[in-house]
């Protein structure tokens, strides 16, 4: 069994081996700098974790693993523009360190790069791996429009909350398991549970991630915290609050959502108060719980002995620790 | 054999019947009414009747000729962005009627789309096809940055202008010829002659295009002359003049690029009388002819008959015989 350290050396090296490098510069020098920046590479990571859950040889779904790592990034590229993102992990993204058009057109590179990966798969898995992929890839383009039209829409419900960050952020986990599964020859079944599984182990991360964005501890979440608040952004915590709080709360919230010209301080410390006098933190936890079991029911009815699952499970915890 | 109408009367159908009108609308109504746009539908057609030559059956090869008018409408799309181009077939274009991040996002998803309907192709054919198209998608690529390069490079040959609408314009309708042979059952070596017919007579057809942009009959040509020349494009047109003219020309022709503040009518003029000089009209013709005659020869050494191909030659001189 090979650890996570080993997998990380292998995606890292597969990275590192990419055609990124040649001409013209103007388009690849971008996608290198995208694919440098490295990450937590999670979805590649969950794609070779679950071909060996299966049995199978890594190295035969690592061409897939780096196709998602590839589609990822090239997904962040251009959510950076719309978003108006300045920075990604530090360092300047792409439309601003070059310019719009460059984003665009690196960004569509990589999505075919991603494909020419995925093209040098096991003919024998080709097609399936196409269908799921190709879905997906749709699926988070969705995910982001959904996501877009909410800043505007008057009418975001939990659901619809819920159905976005599915599309948005869960399915290429979930696409990620089961390619792997595919790959290490998983029964159709089985890997439709293994993607049940990162689907729902998605959505529970994307919860967190809003959680940790209201409420986290700065230094162990890595960024700022108050983002969302500051942008409005109708998280499951403003939408749960919404219903939650009493009437005045409630009221006080919405206004505060519309409110350009308040201190970003006082606005995300009232914000805050809000939040907690709706006891949002323990509803939300709930949620994540929920997911998270719903997730872990999944990957248990899955062939493979406990034993040969144990890393997965091992992975979903990690990724929610920063809940406890 | 089928005739053109009616392979064309099944390219209208499979694109009409696309699953292109779903939720979110904010994304696939951009989507819906690129591909309404019609056009020429000349690269699907290409595809289809590439595949009747070599006996094959042309309905199996439909999902990969739309996947290709698929993937073309996705690059129009980001192009008009990249170019801040406001009309595309007489309507406005997706950004201009919408706004840039539609159009981005959008311009993913049918790119997504594309190899969604290419994933129906039959498995047998399915990796040589996802090869080809791969390639040609990074390809196009690189065409459209070398393009967005030279705009601002004072060092452009003609060389590397003939690459960069190889790579932009050409190997997609060479791609469409291969792909249409791969599914009719060619040998790898037809695939390859027939991807190289397509290869030299898309840099013919550019080439057209650019002689008619400066040479055109308005009425013929069903949009404004002139173009080229007030965006300084470099074509080949004016790096052969370059070459050609006298050194007064030469040095006038330079600085007319590289003024700004002229009367539109007056530059065009100006230029127009330079190549007239230096018999650019009829360099570009024979060149034209000179890639003409190659696709030809190609398709010449194919092993379907004389008849079998009539076809694509009648189709090949149909694309240019706005030259004559």
């Amino acid at each position: 069994m090979l650890t996570t350290d080993q997998f990380h050396e292998k995606i890292k090296q597969a990275i590192a081996n990419l055609p990124v490098y040649g001409e013209p510069e103007g388009l690849y020098q971008p996608i290198a700098y995208t694919l440098e920046q490295g990450g937590k590479r999670l979805r590649p990571l969950l794609t070779l974790m679950s071909t060996q859950t299966f049995g199978g040889n890594p190295d035969k779904a690592l061409p897939a693993a780096i196709a998602i790592e590839i589609f990822h990034n090239f997904t962040l590229l251009h959510d950076d523009i719309i978003d108006e993102a300045p920075l990604r992990r530090g360092r300047d993204t792409v439309y601003k360190k070059w310019n719009i058009n460059t984003a665009i057109l690196s960004g569509d590179t990589m999505f075919a790069i991603a494909y020419g990966q995925l093209c040098s798969s096991d003919t024998e898995f080709l097609p399936a791996l196409m269908k799921v992929f190709t879905r997906t890839a749709i699926e988070v383009c969705e995910g982001q429009q959904y996501d877009i039209d909410f800043e505007t829409s008057g009418n975001v419900n939990i659901n619809a909350y819920i159905n976005m960050i599915r599309l948005k952020t869960a399915v290429l986990l979930a696409a990620s398991l089961k390619i792997g599964a595919i790959t290490g020859g998983a029964s159709e079944q089985d890997a439709d549970r293994v993607y049940c599984f990162g689907e729902n182990l998605g959505i529970a991360f994307q919860l967190q991630d809003d959680l940790l964005d209201a409420f986290g501890n700065e230094k162990v979440f890595g960024k700022k915290t108050g983002g969302d608040i500051l942008t409005n952004k109708k998280t499951y915590l403003y939408l749960k609050a919404l219903e939650c709080a009493n009437e005045k709360d409630a009221a006080k919230l919405k206004e505060l959502y519309s409110t350009r010209n308040m201190n970003d301080e006082e606005k995300i410390g009232r914000v805050l108060e809000i939040f907690k006098r709706a006891e949002i933190e323990s509803h939300t936890g709930k949620l994540i719980q929920q997911y998270y079991d719903l997730a872990i029911s999944q990957l248990s009815q899955i062939k493979p002995s406990p034993e040969a699952r144990k890393p997965l499970e091992d992975m979903a915890s990690a990724m929610l620790v920063r809940k406890y």
